[in-house]
């Protein structure tokens, strides 16, 4: 149970009934959550925007957008939940490329507060091929996770435990994106 | 020098040269803090809203995010940075109400990770009056603060150390608000 009275609770998981509280709130998040991680015109694929989205929420131990967010890459990288797993587990040697591994680096540090990353991460990303605007986003997407996963669990909501609950939902994602998302549609689905 | 080469960095301190370098994620992140800060639609007062902002940004740790939030909530407090400074050190001696007492209770739990709120900590906000959107608002406001001052930070941009510098920043945001800013129309301003 939620610390405030939600909206369809029992239907709607996570973030969604959060959103369906407050569909004022709701709309801009959405609209950075697809421009963040769906915007096509961006050289970091989405499989690598969902993947560290995910990697944030693992670190901060929320359960409902690793796992969402977790599916969603899964989805784009047609994994199996195999790679998410390992990157989540050990980056450094999970089968990804040198640049999403440096991006990994500097994730895990906006996750730990923003004074933590360092010149010498920023250099060894840029070293394999990261440019501006892909450490930029990097950073935008681990800070983000830290608000979405924070509201999420800083009001006590619940989440699914088994994990193939979210498979459609990381489907559906991929298909139909955040901005369009209406909380109050999809109850049920 | 920011991480990243940013537009007109030496005239765009902290998120402002971010929001030129990035304005397809400037204007979610605008919308954000136009809905949550200043919309008039809120039993709490933009003076309260800004208050949380800034308490969130000092734990952070955040010089830009603190600063200007700081002089925003001064201009709606009619303060002249005494009671900030005093909410900052310790807020619970600080002449505010007891509602926004155990709100900013609830906002420094956000700070350190969602799971860090208590049941007891929502019910004593509601005891003292919270309704369920104020204590939404407050997760929120602490959560989004979490973003801001990893996004400023991370990136590694500058800010004034002058607090003076930032009161006429803090007044526009009162006129003018968030959503109709435009970092390159600023420059210079």
């Amino acid at each position: 149970m939620a610390y405030i009275k939600l909206p369809e609770e029992e239907l709607l998981p996570g973030i969604r009934g959060l959103m369906a509280f407050r569909p004022d709130t709701a709309r801009p998040l959405n609209a950075l959550a697809e421009v963040l991680l769906r915007d096509e015109n961006n050289s970091l694929s989405r499989g690598e925007r969902e993947t560290i989205a995910t990697y944030v929420s693992y670190l901060n131990d929320c359960l409902f957008c690793q796992s969402v967010h977790g599916a969603a890459a899964q989805c784009y990288l047609e994994d199996d939940g195999k790679l998410i797993g390992q990157i989540k587990q050990n980056y450094e040697e999970a089968p990804i490329s040198d640049k999403l591994k440096a991006l990994l680096a500097i994730a895990a540090s906006v996750q730990r507060g923003g004074k933590n990353v360092t010149t010498a991460q920023v250099e060894a990303a840029r070293n394999v091929g990261a440019s501006d605007k892909e450490i930029h986003d990097t950073v935008l997407i681990a800070a983000a996770f830290c608000l979405f996963n924070r509201y999420v669990d800083g009001l006590g909501t619940w989440a699914p435990t088994d994990p193939q609950v979210y498979i459609p939902r990381g489907i559906r994602i991929a298909e139909e994106g955040y901005a369009s998302f209406d909380a109050m549609k999809s109850i049920g689905k």
